[in-house]
């Protein structure tokens, strides 16, 4: 099964079926989006018209395609799917992707119908169905896209039913400087489903976390083996859409999936080893998080930066996430006697209270340095976000940004999981929106987890903990 | 007591000590702000080198200006406080904020001590004293404030015993257009302290809404009775900081403040109608809800906007908050069959999936206007933010803000709790910041309640009914 969809997700050639010049036409949008991503390959646009598109070479139907096709996007309405399906299946394409919907997602029985059809008919001609009703495939290493992403190529795999979900993973996981391998939207999972794209990832060695949004499954047992081999190889995080009554009658509706009790699904998490989140922020969170910080069993945090508010504020968090907030230990408290007046020495504590230390000798950079290094410190959460705003840049940008890099050379260099806080909304001062995406820029540049309140910060850093030591308990 | 902090509030004349016009010096930064902030009465520099800062006139000591001087802004060193304070006393003074700090909170019994001189000296002086170790004052309507932010007044009071946190509370809540009365930050509490505050902000009547960022009580049973007479009269918010083991001792290096129980605060908000809060952003999130939102007890909501994987996410979030996610009412799905095809007629349902609407004859603010007249319907959420990046603006901004502005008529004349879900981080592409941007603008113009996740949207409006079916109850 994976070599299979490996042969489908590496098409030599694409077909995209109802794109046209029309601005308005959507399977244009999927044309463009491989013209941007650079695919490589033959790209043909497919239409009753025949019109080139983007500089592409248009064709009324795929048949007429002189060349082989290996892959097609379908953006033509539901009921012309079948034909499509036929063609495809005498032109020998290996795969495809029906972004076309409104089949059983809409309630009617014959639109249900037509979509067992189109499965039938798909098995006959050899033909994979990914799909229908999804965004399709994201594939930056081969230049496949279906919006204008990021071409260079990560670790982070993902797999959702949901094409919106996938788009603001993707967006999200991407701003904040975490690349993919593949990304892939299945909608209805008619063919190609959850299990089999759980065991690819599982199988891609390019694929270092996965990430999954769930809203059914359709072979429970199967699934189950997939989600434990792959587990068992490197961190899977699932989300499971429809935990709540109203949740699953919006899954029915969405892609006529069966949810499962929450019951169910933790149970599957305990049993498997993968982790299991309530949102769309934590299964971003988790990929940022596996996709920057080294293993680490220990969950003892120590945290710097921000005033003293924040760091009360992080105490609270760091603790009920679950994290111990381990006090100053007696060699760093000598250290900082040595360093310091008494005053000072005495009062630094865990959280680090940035603002009580202006105007003083005390270097907030060497007590992080101190906390990278110290082993009662299994793991870092540093605020870098909230002194932004405290100061206009034309007095303490430089020295904001001097102090910025020095933070993140020493977090890089700690060798454990370090989680920064930063916050990056838009502001409606223009400078302040300036140093968000400067430092935004600084941060990516050098890869380093970001979170965008402290509680997430702590929750994930929790999670990554109990993930590599419940995988370390288990031998792996 | 109202009475006296009124006063206090309201000088005619301010002088900063500490200010010199060295741009390193945070007493500058002070008086920078009133400037800026276009206070109205006399503003003075007090140095030992008796420097004009910004066009205002320097005095070696307070004792040399010419006129009365109402209210002091210190940020000279602790050392020199007590020789301040006895001059202000001569002076006639009424108050002076500390921004001054490393008292008590250093935790060395010397500089505790010179805290307790300090207040034995303002009694005997009759100074009121706000801090030490406190940002003071933001209070639009006087044109003070100690940093540059709206010179609009609002109706949302907050206190907070930490600077930062203000500050964070004050850019989150300004951000998403709303707009404050006061904001005081009050440190050590050495003197104006939780309960005055409280008793201050409950008489106030342009502030419509309390929030508090606590560290600590000193007057237990005058606390709970400040918090109860403001809460039968307006909303209050409280976030307890220190509620962990590790919050505590944080708490105690900050302000020096005797940190309560979780329990005993969980007793505090049920005897009061007060709501307890958890972090910064529930805070914020809180004060945008009252600001914006009409009272109102009825738990079950419509959601529209998004896709289809944000439908089932929102339909899960309102749930797992406590809300009640209504099903389409009969006489709304008769209306919808009357309106629209079969398929579309039965497929709709709440939350309203805008994605399978494409290219029909459903008019998805028709059904947004349809959920917002119906009483099945206690409150609306609005996803607005998704649909943003997912089409370059070349081709769809202006449909894009036509929907939003749509949008924004029907959730502004729904006369219900209505929250948009608008997540606004910076994004790497300069079109998505632009889009942002505009769309916060034109939602803060019309003056609607955000929330940055429909997770945040939930619990908050969760809260908001609560409050008033607990007011209900009580008879407010």
């Amino acid at each position: 099964m994976g070599h299979q969809l490996d042969e489908i997700f590496n098409p030599r050639s694409i077909a995209v079926a109802g794109a046209s010049p029309d601005p308005k036409n959507r399977g244009n949008e999927f044309l463009a989006a491989l013209v941007e991503q650079g695919f490589k390959g033959p790209i043909y646009a497919v239409h009753p018209r025949a019109q080139d598109v983007l500089g592409n070479k248009g064709y009324a139907s795929v048949l007429d395609i002189p060349g082989p096709v290996d892959y097609v996007i379908s953006s033509i309405p539901a009921s012309a799917s079948l034909q499509l399906l036929d063609e495809c299946g005498r032109k020998g394409v290996r795969a495809i992707h029906f972004f076309t919907a409104r089949f059983g997602e809409t309630g009617h029985q014959d639109l249900a119908d037509l979509e067992q059809e189109l499965k039938r008919r798909a098995e006959a001609g050899n033909v994979r169905i990914l799909g229908p009703n999804c965004m399709g495939l994201y594939y930056p290493g081969l230049g496949v896209s279906f919006h204008p992403w990021p071409h260079e190529s990560g670790k982070v795999g993902a797999l959702s039913q949901s094409g919106g979900n996938l788009m603001e993973l993707v967006y999200g996981v991407t701003h904040r400087g975490a690349r993919f391998s593949k990304a892939v939207s299945y909608g209805n999972a008619l063919d190609i489903n959850e299990t089999d794209l759980m065991e690819y990832f599982a199988d891609d060695t390019s694929t270092e976390v996965i990430g999954a949004y769930l809203e059914g499954v359709r072979d429970g047992r199967g699934f189950v083996k997939a989600v434990s081999k792959a587990a068992s190889r490197k961190p899977v995080v699932l989300l499971k859409g429809g935990r709540t009554d109203a949740g699953t009658r919006a899954v029915a509706s969405h892609t006529a999936s069966l949810a499962g009790s929450r019951q169910v699904w933790q149970a599957l998490a305990r049993q498997t080893g993968a982790i299991l989140v309530s949102s769309m922020e934590e299964l971003t969170d988790m990929m940022v998080a596996f996709n920057y910080c080294p293993p680490g069993t220990g969950m003892r945090v120590g945290v710097s930066g921000g005033g003293g508010g924040r760091a009360v504020e992080s105490a609270d968090a760091c603790e009920e996430a679950g994290l111990i907030v381990e006090p100053i230990p007696p060699a760093m408290r000598a250290e900082f006697h040595r360093r310091y007046s008494e005053v000072w020495g005495d009062w630094i504590s865990n959280p680090v209270d940035n603002s009580i230390m202006g105007g003083t000798d005390v270097n907030l950079q060497d007590i992080l340095e101190l906390m990278a290094k110290d082993p009662h410190y299994d793991m870092l959460i540093v605020n870098v976000g909230e002194g932004r705003f405290m100061h206009k840049p034309d007095k303490e940008s430089n020295s904001f940004f001097d102090s910025l890099d020095k933070t993140l050379e020493i977090a890089k260099g700690a060798g454990k999981p370090v989680a920064l806080v930063m916050g990056d909304t838009v502001s409606e001062f223009a400078w302040q929106v300036e140093f968000v995406m400067e430092s935004r820029k600084r941060i990516n540049a050098v890869g380093m987890a970001t979170f965008p309140t402290v509680r997430r910060a702590a929750q994930a850093l929790f999670r990554l903990a109990g993930y590599y030591r419940q995988a370390s308990e288990a031998g792996r």
